[in-house]
């Protein structure tokens, strides 16, 4: 396929690679040119403008944040220009009033639009190990099923309309750092009491809470691992922020959300938005008088 | 082994069957004798007094709560009379101030004791896979760890001093309600922005939270199955009550655990304290003003 | 003085009738012009746009909320027109971002600039019994105290820096949050236990909590009395939401925030948003499952 | 009257000496004499054993805890022993469970039972300005009236079942616990956003918080003065626990109630379990990471 990806950041640059090695011909644009030369090495196109990668069959945005969508899709008049025919496929982690925007915005078009968040890291997007979560019209996300498979190990669909993968993708981080507090309260709890951290792990891991999320920060936490962040606080504060926001919306209390919003905080008060969320961990002893 | 099994409830009664068809002589009692007679047909000895079991080499207690531990075993006399070298196990969730005063008792006294808490229900006991989290002196457990091997699948030593066993279990215990709770508030967030709750529980189980805690709690909630109770929301608010007050007496501020129990509370006052814990889920539908 | 007055709604027409009693030129500006028309009777003088407002010595802005001042005040290019010496003073309850940017605009461009939300509802307004937070260089604050002697009983004066008299209001408002909630579950605690309310307030007033916001707040809870609004649920979760981001952005975890965040969200969730927020009193009663 | 007095602390002896002044003959109990010595100089009668002190026409007492109350009281055996026609007060906190059996113990036995916790202390105790919440039978509470008056500015009639007066009580220091709870938060957003403490607490005191509580908390938490305590944060947790578990067994969730205990259990990790519970200021400024 004839393919745009806009934002090559980590995670943008290994899933671009995935594309370039399944064969598909891959137009790479970025804000700032130089993250695009090892891709151009593998066989990818560098194109000088977002509108000259918004072409094709399909397109791929992979963008920091709400604001920089905003700037460069809506306001850059991206949708203005769009080729027919083209599906846009928005991978990353936005809010979800942005979410039903740019689901408007398309529609009104007449352009197709797939919602497609993924699960996973960087090592995970290099590996096609992701698993993505999609949302849009049936025919759209058959469209772009192929690049799908070039960068994840499962497509989750999970509805029609588009912002439903962004919900859905909010709802996974809100449980995802949930678990870290419960973590970090739990192995405060146990060690006041004489439990050795890994031994409770241990058991956790072991029995019950034997899934990765357990496993990955459970020992992040126990081996005070926060630095390089697999997840900055800073960002997972914001994930907080936006499922508190989905659920204020909609009229949903998250009293767990608001804990962890507030534990974040904390840690971003001590100093450490760029560590790893993880240090939730450190908020929890902190609070018990533990150094 | 000569072993004496003191309450026979549902628990008791699935771990006292792997002990007598594991051949050894089990000498029964429960403060309503009618439930020994099934494990009398099975082989076991009934005996008509809890001093009675309270003999041979080693005797467990299986009773339901602190008040019953205290009656019996303390205040009931049965440390007084204890036959030299038994080992005692107490496997039971307590409190930690009666893990820790049982602790000294036996010590007191010069009585082997281990505190081994589980992980299982009487159907997981009934297979013998059971998860058995044990603290004591070495010798002690290596003593009764063949009746450990015949009702669990795991023995998981956590410490010398028994208590770290009761803390350990309460621990545990507080993990879960928070993974309960945790599903709880992401359900109604992914529903009131169109997720199908079923997809967000098979995404959740698929990657980062394929754990038996997830995949069990969740599909409780998923399908509002709350009766039979796997675990009482009454006994549900008893440990997390535990678990605040070992947090509490050792200084450990549990702001999850604190949520849980308000929620826990909502449950039981509209009504819902004998049916199981998942009912979490509902209190949340409850609080956005879902059905 | 020559002054303007933008933004005619409940509190803006009792702020601006107070300046036409008192003796001043108040050119009054509204984006439904209707609203304007009791004032010129009262001898207030209707000008066709904004920027016809904001000229004369002073000019006063009590918008709804971040969105109107932004389009109005900013995008609306009102700064870039005003006159040389003007005092521009905000009285409206704004977001702290927008209370520093509207401080830099106005530094940039040399206009002068007092923050000075107020404590009070319409017919306090309406007697000249505001209390006034106010925030600015002191010459500025100089130049329109005669406009708040008008419409205030007391200028509480909390800075130079004008964010600061918006991140006072947000306090007090908190504060204001926090007692109601604190009224409410106080209530249902005692109610539950044989506690008549009402005996409970006047013990409660009569003693310890003297005061105005418990007495209101606390009869209104027991009345049930939500409508009229004195304060509307959906506006009192905005502001509520605008602590917690000043909060979230100075690195201060606010838990009694959240709580009361969580309990604003259930009410709406219960459709009560447009009653007053003593409404948590129900939310309350609701939790603990009373009719 | 012929009244006796169980329980000489530091409000014991306050009130103690009020009932000597007014001309009571008051018999004088203590588990440690030394605390008699003062008051017999002023008049009292020091007895030997707490029954001498359980007669007369009526019997204070004024315990620091449940237990002590459990040990000397129920245990002790003063109920059986108790004249006939003598009426109980019982004026220290305690939780609602012993309150209501305290009630049923006293009904048994036909003896005069009033429940009468107060606000206020030792100084108002001292100048007879008690707050006294009393609840008990009409009869009961007349003869004990003239007591009360000796001791408080004022009687708040609350119930004839007892356990009411105590629910009240742990209702009102419920609500102290959480004005004191929003002060810190309150003024740590302040503080982080430009605003002077003091600033905030003279607008707070001078408008809608014109009330004792906040005064007097208020200015403890800005002036850092947690010591001599005025409640310290060890007895002010017990408190906020009593007033939980009343609401438990009620089903009554307490969000605010959690919160603050949580802050509490923070402080007394932190080595602050004798300091004021204003402590609760340090707290929150330890969160935001401040010094």
């Amino acid at each position: 396929m004839q393919v745009g990806f806009i934002g090559i950041g980590a995670m943008g640059a290994a899933m671009a690679t995935r594309l370039i090695e399944a064969g598909h011909t891959v137009q790479l644009w970025n804000r700032s040119p130089d993250a695009l030369k090892p891709l151009v090495a593998k066989g990818g196109v560098a194109v000088a403008t977002a509108a000259e990668a918004f072409a094709g069959d399909a397109v791929i945005t992979m963008l920091a944040n709400d604001e920089a969508v905003r700037s460069i899709v809506v306001d850059g008049g991206l949708l203005d220009r769009a080729p027919k025919g083209i599906v846009h496929v928005e991978m990353a982690t936005l809010s979800l009033d942005l979410g039903k925007q740019l689901a408007a915005e398309h529609a009104k078009r007449g352009i197709g639009y797939v919602a497609a968040p993924v699960l996973g890291r960087p090592d995970a997007a290099a590996a096609g190990k992701l698993n993505i979560m999609a949302a849009g019209e049936t025919a759209a996300i058959e469209t772009v099923q192929p690049l799908f498979d070039a960068m994840g190990q499962k497509t989750w669909i999970v509805g029609a309309e588009p912002h439903i993968a962004n919900a859905t993708k909010l709802a996974c981080n809100f449980v995802l750092a949930c678990a870290i507090e419960t973590l970090s309260e739990a192995f405060v709890l146990g060690e006041r009491n004489g439990v050795e951290p890994q031994a409770l792990y241990d058991i956790l891991t072991g029995t019950l809470f034997a899934a990765p999320a357990f496993k990955t920060y459970g020992q992040l936490i126990i081996d005070r691992k926060f630095e390089p962040a697999l997840f900055k606080t800073r960002l997972g504060l914001k994930d907080v922020r936006l499922a508190l926001a989905a659920g204020e919306a909609a009229g949903v209390p998250l009293p767990f959300g608001s804990v962890v919003r507030d534990n974040l905080i904390d840690a971003i008060g001590h100093g450490d938005a760029e560590k790893d969320w993880a240090i939730l961990g450190m908020v929890a002893r902190r609070r018990a008088g533990m150094a």
